[in-house]
């Protein structure tokens, strides 16, 4: 039976639920994929993780070069993380002919075309399922199940952190700042939350998924991005009210105008199917000429879902003998031939405060129009003595439309714009 | 740029769709995938197919040994259907070295042992996302996906015919008549409705998807199958005001006491993702030890996202060297090892008439009592004059104690079971 020695660097989360599957579930790979997947090589500083995981002393190298120098490490599994030291780690492997699996989105969202060249000049191979979405398998998906489609958008909820925050916002109506506690608390979010609830991390899986679905490079700072820090417990219930679950979405595009790829909180109609994907789970909903519209969904970080994705990969690269390139072939066209949509067209959801007075609805409604903005539903409610607040959602218009809108509605002094969110449309 | 050359055996549905996309699409395939894949060659006896695709008469071959023989066929697309001609063309194709990529799935179910075998002596590949699922890639997410996981459950509705008509019969009140009308008039149904109204095509998939998925062969005859035939209008409606609704699931468990794998009406919860997989969608919802549950959702048949499947197959095969072999393993358990459950657990839906006396209702619970039928939720009403109706749900069971009930109910003349239908619990 073929044997494959697998090295993992870093024993956090990701790479310790990847050490436990690979190494409990020895035999039953054996049995069921008909190849031998041992760890033979760990690189992690912290001896208490060593130690947690029941790691073997004499695997636990001390340095980088003790792995890549290893004649028995095939398959070099880094889930470190970041760029610091990553990024140097990875290019050694591949460039000493190591197939390389990682669950590192800053990594392969940054540096992917230097990565694949490094991987082709010593055919290795470079395989990155478990950095976007943990363990639902939407890069295999992208690379292989629908590869024969145009893909004209991916929408998804990609962030399990933001979606748990908003889950308890919407469902419990909690305050933005207790689900974000209570999610720390569950190990939902990290002591500084900015990378998920700034939209960082949903927007370097952005950056991967259009990339891989539109067949060219989609960068990092051509993605729109938004966070859900100021989001209030009221505008998520006045969107129920008029029927929409409020979520973070990813959402890349190819139009006839150019790509467009954001990340920003967007209410989505509750007949939606992402409208129900809740708590920590993740979906992607994709559309393609044949396909059709196509849904995956499920649990989208953790150490055993991402594990899964990454054990994945190991058993991918172990048993086909054809290396995979990492996939942004971007043959189909030139990346300077590529445009990028900012002025985007979406539908919106305005709150406002109105002055009570005969004829100030009509203004507001006349200036909306003068921009572009018509509306499909309005909610005027009194708040203050003098005043009421309106909740609208407008017809598809174009973001440029909505803040010019807003400016003039400001200096105008026909209201005040509390809030302006996105609606899926 | 390599060339690869294409045959598509039968130009129905399935392969009409399949020749419009890689004909159209035959540039960008060359631009995104790097591969030159050309249709140079089908078969099929309908000169109008041939006419309405607008296929050069010089590719069409007179019969299958002039496509075998072809030096410019490396890949043959079997879309014919059934196992009268398409078998034998599968394994002549196969055993010529010829890579084979099927929609059949009746082909696979009954065969796959054969084929692998086949394909193996020649160095040859056979590939079939397409039997299962139509455009949702659930055959690739088995094999490369989720298999670094111990797959304990896979629960989907992967008929589209019958859940087209079951969510017309839910949403919109019509008789299972009517709904079968209205889906032949569509399209969506045959003259001949049986392959899917009695399960039978969702139970070749089922036998597929488990073999996959728990790594042995799930034969067709081990299936348990019921189909949707005797479901009635009063059902839905009693099943829905308790909070389910009802569809044709196909559920594989691999358990403790065995493998099972049944295809059968269910009410599913209005809370469970697959509640809402309506009209035509299909679904496959999945549970692995590391990855969770997981929920593929899209089209489940249709010329383009069947279409979709084979020609994702056929770029498969068209840019990977090593090519890959049916994955019925089987070395995990020999065929003769493995135990199949037919008493298998659930929860159960009656609807009952029973004799408006006193004592009637405590009679009816104390033999389920006795049978070790505990009950969730039930409700009396009353329909004639001197008779009640009970609806019913259950908590999980055995088959067998329903059975034995039901026997027990009708000798005992303590009511009349007018229904029982599983409960997905």
């Amino acid at each position: 039976m073929k044997k494959v020695g697998v090295a993992i660097l870093g024993l956090g989360v990701v790479g310790g639920g990847a050490y436990k599957i690979l190494t409990e579930r020895r035999e039953f790979f054996r049995a069921t994929q008909g190849v031998d997947i041992e760890v033979t090589c760990v690189l992690e500083r912290d001896p208490e993780r060593v130690r947690s995981l029941g790691v073997k002393s004499e695997i636990v190298a001390s340095n980088v070069f003790e792995v890549i120098s290893n004649p028995d490490v095939n398959i070099v599994v880094e889930c470190i993380g970041g760029v610091a030291d990553a990024k140097g780690y990875v290019f050694d492997a591949l460039n000493a002919g190591k197939i390389v699996v990682t669950s590192n989105k800053e990594l392969i969202c940054k540096y992917a075309q230097d990565l694949q060249r490094a991987a082709k000049r010593t055919n290795a191979g470079i395989y990155y399922e478990a950095s976007c979405v943990g363990g639902v398998p939407i890069v295999r998906t992208l690379l292989d199940g629908v590869q024969s489609n145009r893909i004209s958008s991916i929408q998804g909820i990609i962030n399990g952190t933001t979606n748990y925050i908003l889950t308890r916002m919407t469902k419990d109506g909690m305050t933005y700042e207790d689900a974000l506690a209570e999610a720390r608390k569950l190990g939902f979010a990290e002591a500084d939350p900015s990378a998920d609830v700034e939209g960082f991390d949903a927007a370097y899986k952005l950056s991967i998924l259009s990339s891989l679905a539109f067949h060219t490079r989609v960068p990092f700072s051509k993605v729109f991005r938004e966070g859900i820090t100021g989001i209030s417990g009221e505008d998520v219930e006045y969107g129920r009210g008029l029927g929409y679950t409020l979520k973070l979405l990813a959402i890349g595009k190819d139009t006839e105008r150019g790509i467009e790829a954001r990340v920003h909180p967007a209410f989505v109609k509750n007949t939606h199917p992402l409208a129900n994907v809740d708590g920590s789970l993740n979906a992607v909903y994709l559309t393609g000429d044949a396909v059709g519209d196509l849904m995956l969904c499920g649990e989208g970080a953790g150490a055993l879902p991402t594990g899964s994705a990454v054990v994945s990969d190991v058993i991918f690269a172990a048993t086909h003998e054809g290396n995979r390139y990492l996939a942004f072939k971007s043959t189909a066209k030139a990346e300077s031939d590529v445009r990028f949509v900012s002025d985007f067209e979406s539908a919106y959801y305005f709150r406002l405060t109105l002055a009570d007075r005969a004829g100030a609805l009509s203004k507001l409604t006349t200036l909306l129009a003068k921009n572009n903005i018509s509306i499909v539903d309005l909610v005027q409610r009194p708040s203050a003595a003098d005043s009421a607040t309106v909740v609208l959602v407008t017809h598809t218009t174009h973001e440029v439309s909505v803040k010019n809108a807003v400016a003039r509605i400001n200096t105008a002094g026909i209201a005040k714009v509390g809030s302006v969110i996105r609606v899926l449309s």
